[in-house]
């Protein structure tokens, strides 16, 4: 899966092809085709390798009775760090999740909306607890997974900041905007 | 250029070949190829059409004599309105720029090079006229394109919200994040 991912990512998934997959693992194509029905079933399981580890590390989070803040500095850690041991997983995730087809496109989508959700139920229980402020928790979640995210386009390996440097400061400003006024001080 | 845009985005720039592009907008195959020398050439202008706009706007925004928060909101209103009048554009600008050849990809790195240069230098603007604080304005100016630019994974035509609203909601929440400490109350 990994080879395949790196694959993907380098030489693109489309121009990709099932003799280049087994070849790059030193198997024959009709020994890769014994374990996958094609391209598309490898595609499947990128996208499972890349979404499970999220979701369980989350919900490890979740059960660690951290406030919100710091349950999502450590969503945003998982999330970051993939820049850099599932590069490859990653662009395949977000560039070709439209391309799986109907069933695994619904499977992976569900455990993307839970992931989404687990997220958006930390924002809410920082507002809740008077942590956090915000009009709109669904738009703040999207936000949140804007600034991660999008770090799959220009994070490069070997850069000035680790990879949990940099969700630490992401955090620092997403919770700063995020944080709820301070209790006005009484007259 | 719209319709390639919208052909690429729907199925994808790999699947679409000179054909289907010519008879999308009505020209035989040749007249096609009497413009453009290929594919790559026309995935070329889609981006061009993408960046020069904003290049253009933000250069207006600049000489507009305002707050680098006002300024910054702006911009974040420009890129999120293209996820409603350019969809197609952004996928392939994010998606398919690795694509590029040699000297297309070198041109469009450079104007991408030159909107995130003009974003950072807001920022850095913001700080210096102690309107903002934030200790990397490189990191800064990534989590906003973060934020806005993520939006093309999720933007719906005909949601909720407008996509000035959209952009004033994700810009109240990075300049709240970026705001400069208020100075403390003498004692």
């Amino acid at each position: 899966m990994t080879s395949a991912a790196g694959l993907f990512d380098k030489a693109g998934y489309h121009t990709t092809n099932m003799a280049q997959l087994a070849s790059a693992v030193g198997l024959g194509k009709p020994t890769l085709y014994h374990y996958f029905s094609g391209k598309d079933e490898i595609l499947f399981w990128i996208h499972e390798e890349f979404i499970d580890p999220l979701i369980a590390k989350a919900e490890l989070h979740r059960q660690a009775g951290l406030s919100a803040s710091e349950e999502l500095r450590l969503i945003m850690r998982d999330i970051i760090a993939l820049m850099e041991t599932h590069r490859g997983h990653v662009r395949v995730f977000f560039e070709h999740q439209r391309e799986l087809g109907g069933e695994h496109q619904t499977s992976i989508r569900s455990k993307r909306d839970q992931y989404e959700a687990m997220v958006e139920a930390i924002v809410a229980r920082g507002v809740s607890q008077g942590e956090f402020s915000t009009t709109n928790e669904r738009l703040a979640t999207l936000a949140i997974f804007g600034v991660c995210n999008w770090s799959y386009q220009w994070y490069r390996s070997g850069g000035d900041h680790t990879t949990d440097e940099l969700a630490d400061f992401f955090h620092d400003l997403v919770t700063n905007g995020l944080a709820a006024p301070a209790p006005k001080a009484r007259p």
